[in-house]
């Protein structure tokens, strides 16, 4: 129960749509908490023009490995995919940096849930997961105990949908639509589509498991944004959380609302007074 | 960016349903990382009756001032009705506690909320308003400069419902049901419901604020746990959160998942690792 530095010293890693949306609001007077401190991205080209719209000058670095040993950085933010949450996020926080995951649907690999837990709650470092593209995290996250039946159905454009064991699911006029593409867990869900449901590893996470979690996948031409409806039952009660998002203008395969749900993740974590919300 | 000590020590404010659920799971041995250090309630015979059902054996304290004095107490649970939150919430803050406000109606009163902000902020006092009833709030909170509208619908049984202004709304077999008996403010909602529209509160507080909020209250005897439905719409997309909330089966007026969040809070509040959600 206590705060991050007045002036916490962020690194991005991954400076595509959402690395450089966090990256400007750390930068902007409305965050006074942070500051952006270091980049990093496998394409330098990207951090090299990310950093020419930030006032605060950060570091470009060559290798996350630099971000690892700079004393300076306090909190990592991971934007850069759920590969880097395999390679990298042990290390992050075994550096004793605190650690914000984009790209949840990384956790679900292996035992890497598990051990970040067990490190984290050694060494003080705190792991932070934002709610994302979703709302109801904290009401199924508060019920775990209770949830017998937890389902998440996405709905999306088939120009978005990247199903990585068939590559792009193209719109196809032979092709009926609406079609629900996918029905299984959320592991097997994260596992075929790694860009595009992040929100099913989350509520998952939240709540009973990845693999107790069951996933709908519907692509949809009528839908331009992601519709996600969340429906969620057990000795609590029932509960339904709908989301029709509007998709990010550079990057419809991103929320913007996911965006917004890191702002917010990252202003309690360094703030102080009166938070809202389990 | 911290945590509590190991061993919270808690004082409850009210020995109610709600206070007592709190105190029983801090007490348990699910919760190692605090425990119940002193009761208090204006009926001194249940704080005894709670007492005698704990483990730790907490002091029963006469008056709230002695909760102020006792240097021990770091957190501070206030589940004492939205007068005590007028009453003593500043006091605490003030004391250097750690406050979590169950009544959460009693925070939209005058300009209380922005005082105890500004206290905690000051001081490093943390306060904490749980979920409550509802999942949803930590997509309003995200989304709280892009929203535009937002309506929560409450749907009670007649019986369960107090009205200040008029007494119990009792079955009435002369009027329709359902019948919708509210229509406002959540700021008003809050004033004539008090005890029975603290998610309106809460909503509210998260999101637009407690003028531009609305609230619906539709008393309906086929309704017998709470149900509560928020739709709120903006510039990053349109949202609709349903909760059909078992009862406890103490006070059909509290949501057992209202004591789930505020649980679930104490957890994250108190606890290392990774935190999941806004």
């Amino acid at each position: 129960m206590n705060h991050m530095d007045r002036q916490i010293r962020v690194a991005i890693l991954g400076c595509g749509t959402i690395g450089s949306e966090l990256a400007t609001f750390i930068d902007s007077d409305e965050c006074q908490q942070a500051q952006v401190s270091a980049l990093y991205d496998l394409d330098q080209s990207r951090s090299i023009s990310l950093r020419n719209k930030l006032l605060s000058n950060p570091r470009v670095t060559e290798s996350i490995e630099e971000i690892l040993l700079d004393a300076d950085v306090s909190l990592v933010i991971e934007a850069a995919g759920p590969d880097a949450i395999q390679s990298y996020s042990k290390d992050i926080v075994l550096a004793g940096k605190h650690l914000m995951v984009m790209s949840v649907g990384g956790l679900l690999h292996g035992d890497i849930y598990a051990e970040l837990d067990s490190i984290a709650s050694e060494s003080g470092s705190q792991i932070f997961v934002p709610s994302g593209a979703v709302g109801g995290i904290d009401a199924i996250k508060a019920c775990r105990d209770q949830l017998d039946v937890v389902i998440l159905t996405t709905k999306k454009h088939p120009d978005t949908i990247l199903d990585i064991s068939v590559g792009n699911i193209k719109k196809d006029s032979d092709r009926k639509y609406p079609r629900e593409i996918f029905y299984g867990t959320a592991l097997d869900a994260v596992k075929r589509f790694p860009f595009n449901i992040n929100v099913a590893a989350t509520i998952s996470l939240a709540g009973i498991g990845p693999i107790r979690t069951m996933v709908k996948i519907v692509a949809d031409p009528q839908v331009s944004g992601n519709v996600h409806e969340i429906y969620a039952s057990g000795s609590s009660g029932i509960m339904r959380f709908t989301m029709e998002n509007i998709p990010h203008p550079e990057n419809p395969r991103t929320s913007y609302m996911a965006i917004l749900a890191a702002i917010e993740t990252m202003k309690h974590s360094s703030g102080r007074g009166i938070r809202i919300g389990t």
